[in-house]
């Protein structure tokens, strides 16, 4: 069933280390049907090279596996809480991508320095706060990493498609948007301005954010009723 | 019309993800024929290998499409600006190249430290002062960003044929050349020398910039009537 | 003899370059075959383009080679070391992979300081300490290299599986694991955590490891009997 | 005539970009007939995709062509320079790499740290003195350059065998060897050693030298009566 889903979801997988993004297996992407509150998910551990379509694993919100013979990536229960916090992606992309990593590793916010970032995120890419050793150790350490990009977005009532992608605090960087395909393209986007931003910082140590015109402008030509970025 | 322009346009657009200089859909050529006053240029948020030299958008001075079905370039005010400010040139490409991007977003120069620099640029990369939220936000925000570009020149009396780029402040850089295809060897120039500037600045925080007499016999060396690099 | 154990060593060999870890001919691969106890290994300066399996030259614990027209890498006592020490180990790798080479030539352990690392290391990335003169020119230098690295294990009494590598002093990286497959797993690893611990430390210099829930979370979600990482 | 020579130099111009050592067409190599007196180069400013064996110009060294249609590199008389005064080597390479480069601009030389270094050089990559605006300007530039590499060595009395490049100041590398294809490893080893001499830095700022027993030890393994490294 859903065969196209596991189709999109299979090819935003194969696109991460194309890309660049993936070291190793580090990584996973996920396309949600929301009709059905179904999801296709890679599959744990798999090589990318060995990935096929049908080996994607369908889950549902509840988390049940609806359909697939591998066990699903470790990280599902992270994109499924995404998928129910924030009810317009349609799909979740998560990779150790090492720019945005070591960003995430540092605890910091990634600054928003230019119009590359702005055309892409309404403001800085946050990051989540430290978990607890009981959100760590107490046996749904995955779902609880969900949780605290959930509260970070509630924390400041910042909008999932205003911003979308997260850095989880000592982890790595998830992405999303309204497709998988728009989640990958934001996984590459954080990639990129995460490895622009460290240079500038090492350029400017005290750089200022971007001036608050220009970023308004950059986000809207791409986003929102008055875009007039790519074609009608 | 205009097929050759067409195909040459073309043919820079899909060189820049060949040198790397691409991220996602981040960048434009443009050709100018200047008998007709009319250029050749990117459409608006195509991806690259999907691109045709059919696709490309024919755009006169005035800024009326004279052909073409897809959307021009959101950048395409620039450069037109640029192609009415600078009249020998014959192309210009635009770029978030990640290295010059990091310095552009820094607000500085690229300063020049060596003979790689000194062969394609007659001086430090210049950058543009801060756009004003009036400029950014009054409705003609690219066109204006080719009016800072301009403006910069004229401020030095810099001539655009002795410095074939500039980096627009928090943006990127604009490249051009007598030719689209040299417009493109100088954007992949600019990413390489903001590169190894940025790590000559690591090893030696107040580096001098190159002596003169170095950078005329490189610069001339390859420019106006004493060059001898390259074939007769 | 030994068919099955060449091919796998050759395509670990082969695998170093296409990960991007080896520059020139720096580098090496082994397995062993505990039952007879004869390894492996790359031939010494030989092209990896130029490699075929049979070209792997087999050498027992004692040191003799038992098969091969090749001498056998210059390693090769290090490795021999390494599999006399470490029983539960099926392979071996060394490369100066270039971020990993730049913290063994500081002398500098890696310091853990994300999921990526926790992922593969039970802490740091271990350095050994540097060899005196007699160690080095007495005769037996790669024998004493690998002694140096069984003697900072046996110090701090670390399991090999724990840490599958070490930095050697002013040299570079040698890994290890059940398999010489796993073995350059945890090769790409090292060069991946190196890459971001340096990374991260240029934008918090100060910056503390990762804490201890957290690393024992994700090194147990792929080592021990807890494990659920990947399939069954 | 000397169709083997000029294929020899043809095979190391075009791994320079192989390797990626080159940007544009900043780049040369050269091989030398010793009995006849005549080396084979790259011709000037041709790109490296359209090279073919029977464009490389044969040239004497009194610097007149023998062969050719195409003007030869103009660093010509740097590479004769070479030649004439450094009797043992039969090839010549330069580039611009980018982390040697950035050293080079620097008027650093490559600090010693670790024995990646130690297998290719027997000591620190020596930095050209600056030239004076008289040998800049006098005419002679290309073959001035060559002069302060040949006073450099005299200076310190340096074997080029034993340190087989130089980094000319404010430019970029020069490389050599007995063979062309020497040279050419010899040019990919100091890309290399420059890059992690430069992290190492970043992470230690005051490291020290790597210790003479070491450096020694590892020279020796690959060059003079007591090598071991490699094939019979």
């Amino acid at each position: 069933m859903l065969k196209e889903l596991k189709r999109e979801a299979y090819e935003a997988n194969v696109a991460l280390p194309r890309h660049g993004l993936i070291n190793l297996t580090f990584g996973n992407a996920s396309a949600i049907d929301r009709a059905k509150g179904i999801f296709a998910i890679k599959p744990s551990g798999v090589e990318y090279a060995d990935l096929k379509p049908a080996d994607m694993v369908l889950v549902d919100l509840e988390g049940k596996t609806v359909e697939g013979k591998l066990r699903p990536s470790s990280d599902t229960p992270t994109h499924r809480r995404l998928f129910i916090a924030f009810g317009e992606i349609g799909g979740v992309v998560h990779t150790h991508s090492s720019h945005a990593t070591a960003f995430a590793q540092a605890g910091r916010t990634i600054p928003i320095f230019g119009t590359t970032h702005a055309d892409y995120f309404n403001g800085p890419v946050p990051v989540t706060r430290k978990m607890t050793n009981k959100e760590i150790a107490g046996g749904a350490y995955e779902w609880e990493t969900g949780k605290v990009i959930v509260e970070r977005f509630a924390h400041d009532n910042l909008d999932p498609l205003d911003f979308p992608g997260v850095l989880v605090n000592r982890h790595g960087p998830f992405t999303w948007g309204r497709t998988v395909a728009k989640a990958v393209e934001a996984a590459v986007a954080v990639e990129c301005i995460a490895h622009m931003a460290m240079m500038s910082l090492s350029l400017a140590p005290a750089l200022k954010p971007i001036e608050p015109a220009l970023l308004a402008k950059h986000f809207k030509r791409k986003h929102g009723p008055g875009a007039y970025y790519g074609q009608k």
